[in-house]
């Protein structure tokens, strides 16, 4: 048995060579690394033209596609799984397209330089795991409150009633005042009924219509039904997606879209 | 003069040769791949774990950092430039520290093998372009009223008025109609002339408050006190944004966070 090469690589190769490799990579369904001056066209509901210039090519096993400059965090181009690659050389130029369907798109990248080509079959099991605090859910909220529902306005959080403290508080678009739970795990019924204290409370203050939102990645058994009997709502989010959201604010990515 | 070298391949390097070819790149502010076997962890807001297994680690010259599994087209771990990198080795471990500060995170990457470390001198002046429609526009307004304003509520698009058509009409959140006219290039007085003559157009129609907001990626010269005299409002959109917030909502990812 011939040992495992995880990464075979070519340096400099021809355009043959790099064709071959190219191939070898997206018939075996490996992952594929090259780098080289090449120009990329990308069409589908935009288009868009990258001019000449030294890049990185990613290609993976499930049809993913990356084009990397050497500046930034950000792909130019990109495509998620479900690429097919079609490879082909003309006149000293070395193609590889991704085309998708659903939506219709493509990428063709055309090299006149190649210095790298490496062909990898990495094996991946480990598991990903992240930790995000109730905090960083109710920051989320706060930055984005269509998470939990559009066209809620919050106020402020951590408002001081008579049973405890509110996580974060608001009024719907109908001007309903809305209390919302937060939980970063499977909520369970103290958290439902914790809520609709908290409800009552308010409602015993305010001269309005009060809603509860219960908002946490999954409900435990039976707390459903208890929300229903309750008047409460349930908003499922997971405290992953709040990390990346507020990530993606602090490098001001989502605030262009969204604030 | 020494021919330039704009990839600088080790395959299969010892711990002291990657060691060596990291910091050569990160001290001349290159970019470098690195394929092997490595745990991740990343601390910041949030923190994350990722098991042992066969990954790609792209640094860039400008201090981004990206580790990539062969599937997907996200990174798993990545953060933005102005990242500090450190290398050490310890014990056969390769280890990569990619810090920053605002906010404090750091991704540390500690390889027990290294297949592949290539060391990058890139050049790349290409400028990108992008081309999007009007109708991407308000596809992307559709699907999100919140990148024009928070609380819009949109009924449909393409009302025939007496003028003409309207783009994309709605409510806002004070109950008030709302007339949108979307330009994918900088908008002229002609734009904003028409949009009012929509907006007096439904006035004559509706028993209710009309406002116009104009839509695009930037003014012409004068335009902008011409919407104040004419009571309408400007709303900058690019419409790269647009093409770019259809192809994630079609791709399911901004689809979970703002739905």
């Amino acid at each position: 048995m011939l040992p495992r090469r995880p990464a075979v690589v070519y340096e400099n190769p021809s355009l043959e060579e790099a064709v071959k490799a190219v191939r070898v990579a997206t018939s075996g369904h490996k992952a594929l690394v090259v780098v080289g001056s090449c120009w990329v066209e990308y069409q589908g509901r935009a288009s868009s033209k990258l001019e000449l210039g030294e890049r990185i090519l990613i290609m993976k096993e499930d049809g993913s596609v990356l084009v990397h400059r050497p500046k930034g965090y950000e792909p130019v181009n990109w495509q998620p799984p479900g690429s097919v690659f079609y490879t082909s050389s003309r006149k000293g130029i070395l193609t590889i397209k991704a085309v998708r369907k659903k939506p219709n798109e493509s990428i063709a990248a055309h090299f006149n330089h190649v210095y790298l080509v490496s062909v990898l079959s990495l094996v991946d099991k480990g598991e990903f795991s992240l930790y995000a605090s109730e905090e960083d859910m109710q920051k989320a909220i706060l930055l984005h409150p269509s998470i939990v529902e559009g066209g809620l306005k919050l106020i402020t959080y951590e408002k001081k009633v008579k049973p405890g403290f509110i996580d974060v508080y608001g009024v719907d678009d109908k001007g309903r005042m809305v209390i919302i739970e937060i939980k970063r795990k499977t909520a369970g019924k103290e958290a439902a009924l914790q809520l609709a204290k908290y409800v009552d409370s308010v409602k015993n203050m305010v001269n309005r219509e009060v809603r509860g939102i219960l908002v946490a990645p999954q409900l435990a058994k039976g707390v459903q039904k208890l929300l229903v009997t309750l008047g409460l709502d349930f908003r499922q989010l997971d405290p992953r997606k709040c990390a990346e959201i507020i990530r993606e604010t602090e490098t001001k990515k989502l605030e262009d879209f969204f604030l």
